[in-house]
């Protein structure tokens, strides 16, 4: 039996978790003792009569920085597990599917949740603190990346997903989008599921999907299609 | 007093929300009746005396796929609200700041959260859903997305944000990655603020700042980074 999966959490709302993370495939996982999870509130950090965390930005501007003594100590309680902290920010490295699975593979991550504003740099520089961004967009805190990308990898533990759950096959696993679904019923306000799959041929229709998840990715994606096909032809 | 903006959320696992959307800026901005968040039990709309949602695909393969006539269902029973219905899949268009401002300017956005195998493809045909991926990874089901996507979009509602908070100044708001901020103690464990933002010179510091996010631009974005030059030589 390996260790669990080790999850922790810096943040400022830690009854945010396990949220999402409670149900479903990951709480499932999480009750199986598949993974842990584990928050640590940065305030019990702060050293000052009003417990504050952050500060105004110098050189002035709008919204608070959190203080680079207050996140440097919360970091410092946790950093002996040899697991990667994390900064959830817009400047990290986009998120996918790939950094989900070097995750997965190790032994754990540490996830530093912000303010919006942002830490002060000194203590990302100091710790060296990685930084991963969930996409292009901002988020009024850390904590709902994180609740999503934990997701992302702890269904991708040995043992998470079910037996009627399967990672093959997936969007991007292959490079591409994934092909269109059908289920039952067959005939429905008179739209029918496409007759190959009704055809029990099984070669015919893996060419079928293989060729709906290339047209479907070359129409929507012609980022990830350049790829795939570059890679096609190495 | 314009109408609350409106929040849809079709699920199979209601009890998810508000969950982080019940804290900090989003929930402020909920108990103050900026937005309203609605959860529909898609299982609510299953026939059957099993309650069934799903069933196995056509032609083959792991996973279980969400039924048409379900689903449709669902959707059938919030349509009537003027708002876009959304299906949150890997698919979709990728989502980013600029799609977080459209939504806002709407008057709500029905999200369909469904299983990571997906939904029938005749249901988002027939209903002409829109298709919007968090990014380019696979979730165990839409909800962290949904969690992750309204956090973005309701902090762009008028009067979302405190009077300390600011949409000025962040990440994309200009294309580029945000500087990097500093706050107190101006001294820290032998690492300096940068002496440009305690001089007080204004027109200084925004270009001190302006360099800062060109260069985390460049480095970390390339993509960003060359959108951002061709705009500007236009």
């Amino acid at each position: 039996m390996t260790a669990p999966w080790q999850a922790k959490i810096l943040t400022l709302f830690p009854e945010m978790f396990p949220g999402s993370l409670g149900q479903s495939i990951p709480g499932r996982a999480l009750n199986a003792g598949i993974w842990e999870l584990e928050t640590v509130q940065i305030r019990d950090f702060a050293t000052d009569k009003h417990k504050s965390v952050d500060d105004t930005p110098f050189g002035g501007g709008a919204g608070m920085v959190m203080r680079p003594d207050v996140v440097d100590a919360a970091i410092g309680s946790v950093e002996e597990t040899g697991c990667p902290v994390v900064y959830l920010s817009p400047r990290g490295q986009v998120f996918n599917q790939e950094l989900a699975s070097e995750l997965a593979e190790g032994p754990g991550v540490t996830l530093v949740c912000g303010r919006y504003e942002g830490i002060d740099q000194r203590v990302l520089d100091k710790r060296q603190v990685r930084e991963i961004s969930l996409g292009d967009f901002v988020l009024s805190g850390g904590e709902p990346a994180a609740l999503a990308l934990l997701d992302a990898v702890v269904r991708l533990l040995p043992g998470a997903l079910g037996a009627n759950e399967s990672l093959n096959e997936e969007s991007f696993s292959s490079g591409l989008l994934e092909y269109p679904h059908y289920t039952r019923p067959a005939q429905w306000e008179g739209r029918d599921v496409p007759e190959i799959l009704l055809s029990g041929h099984h070669e015919k229709i893996s060419a079928w999907r293989l060729a709906e998840a290339e047209k479907v990715t070359r129409e929507r994606r012609p980022d990830l299609w350049k790829r795939y096909e570059s890679g096609m032809n190495r």
